[in-house]
C-alpha cells in the first residue's frame, strides 16, 4: 500500500448513464427471473413476484403519503412476513432508512435503539402494540404508526378491512395511528417512479448488543447490499455449496431484524426463488411450513436447528416427516459436529457460514473442495463444521496484538480481521467505538482464529474469552472441547484468571456427569496430558486449577455465560473442593 | 427520474477501510477457490493457480522494470494463451491499461489502433513480429517490445532460454527489444505489493470496427469489470443455464482480444475453474484439446461452432470423439435453430447470449424457465435460440425513433437500448461518436428487437438493415427467414430501397435452389401471403419487388453484405428479369 498511483480514470461522455448500485435493481432483476414462483406468508397468503413488485410500489406510495422522504428513518417491528420483505425494498428504494428493530431486546433497550435511530415512522405488528404504547411518550419524534396484522387474511377483505374500526388503535397511539397495512396498501397505485440516487446512501440500520454498553447501530448502504447480494448469490449457487438457486424454496429461520436475515431475502429475490415467511418462529409452524411448502433451504443458529430436529414430527416415535431435501446454513455460533451428524441422519445437508452484524454478514462459508464433496459424510464432517473459506472480495487476516499478520499455517492464533466492500463503515453516532472497530484500518471481529495455507479460516474463540498466557493465546473453546471428551464430564467452562507471572492462566469449571465415578482434578490432568503428548495441545495450555461445580451459569440462549462465571469467581474465590453457586 | 432526493450517506469513521472494486481481488478470490485446478496452454505447459498468481506478480515486476507505470498503455498481440491471461491481471493491477490488439484487422487498421491508443509497451507473439517490424517506424511512442513465443516449452529451459541469442530480434525492432517473456519472468520475485487505487481507473482498451469510419476505442474500468464478473459468475452458474462452475473445464473460442473473450477468463478465474488456452484457433487443435483436456464449457460465434462440428473427428464417417459433456454459449450473431439441433444431436448443450463490444459484453442470456428445462429438446429449441433474458442489473428498453419506450408485447419493434453498470462510458477520444452512442442517456445497441411481457428480448435485425416503411419497422431478417421457407429458394437477402411515398420499401434478392422448378416473383408473393393471413407478417412488409440472382454478395465471414447489395442495386437498378451481377 506504499505507492500512490495515478491511473487514468474513465471520463464519461456527457450523455452517458452510469447507474448507481441500488436495491431497486435487485427487485427488477428478480421479478424477471422468477417466472411463476410465489411469495408465501404462513398459511395466510401467497402471491406472484409480479404482485410482490406491485405491492412494493404501493408501499412506496403509502409511505410517501405518510410523509416519508429520503433520509427519514422508518422502523419495522414485525415477525418474518411478506410485509417485512416489502419493507426491505420499498423503504430503501425511497432513499429512506429501514430500521429493523430487534424485538427480542428489553423494552428499555428497544427504547434506546428507537430514540437513537431517530425513528419517525413505525410499522408495528399487533404483538408489539403494548410495547409501543408504553414507549410512545418517550419517543416524541414518532409521527406515524401503521398496524401490521394477520387478522382478516382468510376472510373477505371487504368485510374485514373496509372500516378502520376493525383495527382501532390503543389509546396511547391514537394521535399517531394511520391504519392497517393491507387496507392502506390497497388504496395505492401499483406503479411508483423510483428515482436514482447516490449508491452510498444508507439503506438499512439495526442495533447489535455487546457485553457492555448500549446497543450499537450498524448501517449499510445500497452499494454494500448490492455487492453483498451478488456475491452471496454466486456463493450459494456454487459447487461445494449448492444451497440456493432459482428452483429452490427458501424460508429464513434467522429473524429479518437480525442482519437482514443474513441478506438472504435480497439474494433469494435476485435469484427469483419461491420464498416462505414463517411469522414468529414456533416449532410447530416451522415444521408444518417446511413440509407443506417443500422448503429446500434455510439458515439459522445451531439452537434453532436443534429445536426443529427435536420436534416430535421430525424425530419422534410416531410417523415422521421427510426433510431429506432440506439444506441448512448454520451461523451465529460454531456448528457442532454432533448436530451436523444428527441432521445428516435425517437426510439434511448442513454446513457453516461465518459473519457478524458488522459484516453484512457474509465473510466465509464451509465450501467443500471437489475431492471432499466426493468423500463419505464422516470425512466431510470436519469440513462442513469449519468456519470456512472467504467468499469473493473478502480479505481476511489473522493479526497479532500489534496488528501484524500471522502466518497462514493453521496454528498461529490471532484476531480475525477483515476487509471487504460491505463492512460497517461506522457505528451510528458512536465515534470512539467506530474507531476501535476499525483500529489500524482492519475491521476487528473480536474473534480469534487460524488461517491455513489454502485460506480456510477456523475461529477458535472470542477475543474476550481467549486466555493470554506467557505471550501465547490459548483457546478456551478448544480446552473445553478436549475436557468434554473425558467420560466423567457433563459440562465444562474454561476461563482465564489473572496471574502475576503469566498474565493469565486457564481455570476449568467442570460439572460431573451422573452415574460416573467422581471426576477429579488429577484425572482431568491425566486426561489432558495425552493431548499434550499427541501435540494437539501446548503444555502451557494446561489449566492450573479445576473447579468441580453443580451448575455452570448460562445466558438466556444457552451459551456459557463467561461474564457471570468470572464475576462469581471474583466473589467466591477458587477452591478445588468448593462448589460454585450459581444464579 | 423527476425527483432529486437527498438520502443520508454513509460517513465512514476515519480509520475505516472501504476497498475499491479492483481486478486484483478477482484473482485473490479465485486462487482461494481453485484448489488443485490448473491453467493449461495447448499441450505445451500447465501449472496450478498458485503458480498462476505468482506469475502475475512476476509479470508485474517485469513490466515495472520496463518502466510501466499507472496510466500507461501496454498492448498485447498474442493468441489465446496462459500469458494473455496473466496480462489480463498484471497490467490492470499495476494501474496500467491493457490494450488487447485485434490482430485480425488489416495492418493499417492495427497501426491506427496502436497509434490512437498511445501504446508504449508491447508483448508480441512471433507471428506478429513481421507486422510490428513493418509498423514500428510509424509508432514512435513504443519503448519496449517483449517476445511471446511457444518455442522452448518442451525443452530444458536452461538450454533454450538461457541466452538471449536464442530469441534475437528482427533488425527493425532491435532498439526496443527487451527479450523473451518466460526468460524475463523467471528472473522476477513472485511477490508484488499491489497498491489500491480508484475503481474507476481504466483497466482495458480495445477497438471495435463498424461499417464506416475508423475503429472505435472501447474501454472498461476495474469497477465495471468486477461487477460484470460477479454478475456473469452468478448467471453462468444459475438454473436454466448451468454452463460454468468451479468443477468445470473452460476453454475460450472467442479470442481474448475480442471483448476480453466476453470477460469469461475473469469469471472462470473467480470461480477457480480449470482453464485451457488453445493458442491460435486451428480446428485440429481445438478438437484435440476439447477431448484431451475434457473441456466442459466454451463460447463462440456460430461459424466457429459449425467449424468444430464439421471436423472429421467430430462428425466424420470414421470413429468420432465424444463431446456430450460440452456446453457452448453462442454470441456474436443469432444462433440458428439448425445449428443448435446439429449440436444437440452430438450431445452438446448450446444456447444464446447477447451483447456487444460496448457492453463488456454480457446483456442477456437464453436462460430457460423451469418448465422449459423439463420439456423436450424440440420444445426448448426456440428458447435456446432466443436472444434471452436480461441478466441482473441490466435494464433494457425498446425505444422508438423519438426515444420513447415501446410496449413489452413481443410485437412492437424498436431499437434495443440499455443501461447497466458495465457499459462503455465513452469511445476513447471520440466525442461525437460517444454522444451518438449515448443519445438520450441510453446506450444504443444499433439492434432492433422486441421485448415480451416476461422480459425476454428478441433481436430482430440490425438498425441499419431494418426497413422503415410507412412509419413501421419491418425486420429484414424476419422476411429473409420466411422467404427462405419457400422450397425454390436457396438464399435470400432483403433490403430497403428509398420510396417517395413510404420512406422505404422492401426488396428481396433471391437465389434459386437447384433442381427445383424456377422460382418466380408471383410464387414468392403467394408464399408470403399465407404468413400475412396467419398474422405472422403485416401486409406492408410484403416486398414490392423480387430480384432473381445467381449469387448474393457476402462479407469475408460469410454474412450477407448488405452494404454491397445496396451499392449494386444503386448502380444497376432493379429489374425483375435481370440477373444482378456480383463480385
Amino acid at each position: 500500500m506504499a505507492q500512490t498511483l495515478s491511473p487514468r480514470l474513465i471520463n464519461p461522455t456527457p450523455s452517458a448513464h452510469n447507474p448507481p448500485l441500488l436495491i431497486k435493481d435487485l427487485l427488477t432483476s428478480g421479478v424477471r427471473m422468477a417466472g411463476e414462483n410465489p411469495i408465501v406468508y404462513r398459511d395466510l397468503c401467497q402471491h406472484s413476484y409480479a404482485t410482490f413488485q406491485q405491492r412494493v410500489h404501493q408501499l412506496a406510495h403509502m409511505l410517501s403519503q405518510q410523509g416519508v422522504k429520503a433520509g427519514d428513518v422508518v422502523a419495522v417491528l414485525d415477525w418474518d412476513s411478506h410485509r417485512y420483505l416489502e419493507c426491505f425494498f420499498a423503504i430503501p428504494m425511497l432513499g429512506a432508512i429501514l430500521h429493523t428493530v430487534n424485538v427480542r431486546l428489553s423494552p428499555e433497550q428497544i427504547h434506546y435503539t428507537m430514540a437513537h435511530a431517530e425513528d419517525q415512522y413505525l410499522l408495528v405488528h399487533d404483538d408489539f402494540l403494548p410495547l409501543i404504547s408504553q414507549l410512545i411518550g418517550r419517543l416524541p419524534d414518532i409521527k406515524s404508526v401503521i398496524l401490521c396484522t394477520d387478522q382478516g387474511f382468510c376472510t373477505d377483505p371487504m368485510i374485514s378491512r373496509n372500516s378502520d374500526s376493525a383495527f382501532s388503535p390503543p389509546q396511547a397511539l391514537a394521535h399517531v395511528w394511520r391504519g392497517e397495512y393491507e387496507t392502506l396498501l390497497s388504496e395505492q397505485s401499483t406503479h411508483y417512479e423510483f428515482a436514482e440516487f447516490d449508491e452510498n446512501a444508507i439503506a438499512t440500520l439495526f442495533y447489535t448488543t455487546g457485553t457492555t454498553g448500549n446497543p450499537k447501530g450498524v448501517c449499510f448502504s445500497h452499494r454494500q447490499l448490492v455487492l453483498h447480494t451478488l456475491t452471496e448469490a454466486s456463493t450459494l449457487q456454487q459447487k461445494g455449496m449448492e444451497m440456493l438457486d432459482r428452483d429452490k424454496v427458501y424460508m429464513p429461520i434467522t429473524p429479518m431484524f437480525h442482519v437482514h436475515a443474513w441478506g438472504i431475502p435480497y439474494t433469494a429475490t435476485l435469484l427469483g426463488c419461491k420464498q416462505v415467511y414463517p411469522g414468529r418462529y414456533e416449532p410447530e409452524t416451522l415444521v408444518e411450513l417446511l413440509v407443506t411448502e417443500q422448503v429446500d433451504f434455510s439458515h439459522c443458529v445451531p439452537t434453532l436447528l436443534n429445536m426443529v430436529l427435536e420436534h416430535p414430527r421430525v424425530s419422534g416415535d410416531g410417523e415422521t416427516v421427510d426433510l431429506s431435501n432440506w439444506k441448512v446454513l448454520i451461523g451465529g455460533s460454531a456448528l457442532p459436529q454432533g448436530l451436523a451428524r444428527k441432521a445428516h441422519s435425517l437426510g439434511i445437508d448442513v454446513r457453516s457460514a461465518y459473519g457478524m452484524s458488522e459484516t453484512c454478514p457474509l465473510l466465509t462459508a464451509a465450501i467443500l473442495p471437489a475431492h471432499i464433496e466426493q468423500a463419505t459424510f464422516e470425512e466431510q464432517l470436519p469440513w462442513r463444521c469449519r468456519t470456512g473459506l472467504a467468499v469473493p472480495l473478502v480479505n481476511l487476516e489473522i493479526l497479532d496484538v500489534d496488528g501484524q499478520p500471522l502466518p497462514h499455517d493453521d496454528e498461529s492464533i490471532g484476531e480475525v480481521c477483515v476487509r471487504a466492500p460491505w463492512l460497517t463503515q461506522t457505528y451510528f453516532k458512536e465515534e470512539a467505538r467506530s474507531e476501535a472497530l476499525w483500529e489500524g484500518g482492519w475491521l476487528h471481529t473480536g474473534d480469534v482464529g487460524t488461517l491455513d495455507e489454502t485460506g480456510v479460516l477456523q475461529v477458535r474463540d472470542r477475543m474476550k474469552d481467549v486466555i493470554k498466557t506467557g505471550g501465547e493465546w490459548v483457546s478456551s473453546l478448544e480446552l473445553e472441547n478436549l475436557i468434554s471428551l473425558h467420560p466423567g464430564v457433563a459440562e465444562v467452562a474454561v476461563i482465564g484468571i489473572p496471574d502475576p507471572q503469566w498474565g493469565e492462566r486457564p481455570v476449568a469449571l467442570v460439572m460431573a456427569a451422573e452415574a460416573q465415578s467422581p471426576v477429579s482434578a488429577s484425572s482431568l490432568r491425566q486426561h489432558l496430558k495425552q493431548f499434550v503428548d499427541e501435540g494437539r495441545l501446548t503444555k502451557w495450555a494446561l489449566p492450573n486449577q479445576y473447579q468441580i461445580v453443580t451448575e455452570i451459569p448460562k445466558t438466556s440462549v444457552g451459551k456459557l455465560d463467561k461474564k457471570r462465571i468470572r464475576a462469581l469467581i471474583n466473589e467466591s474465590g477458587l477452591n478445588e473442593e468448593n462448589f460454585l453457586s450459581s444464579r
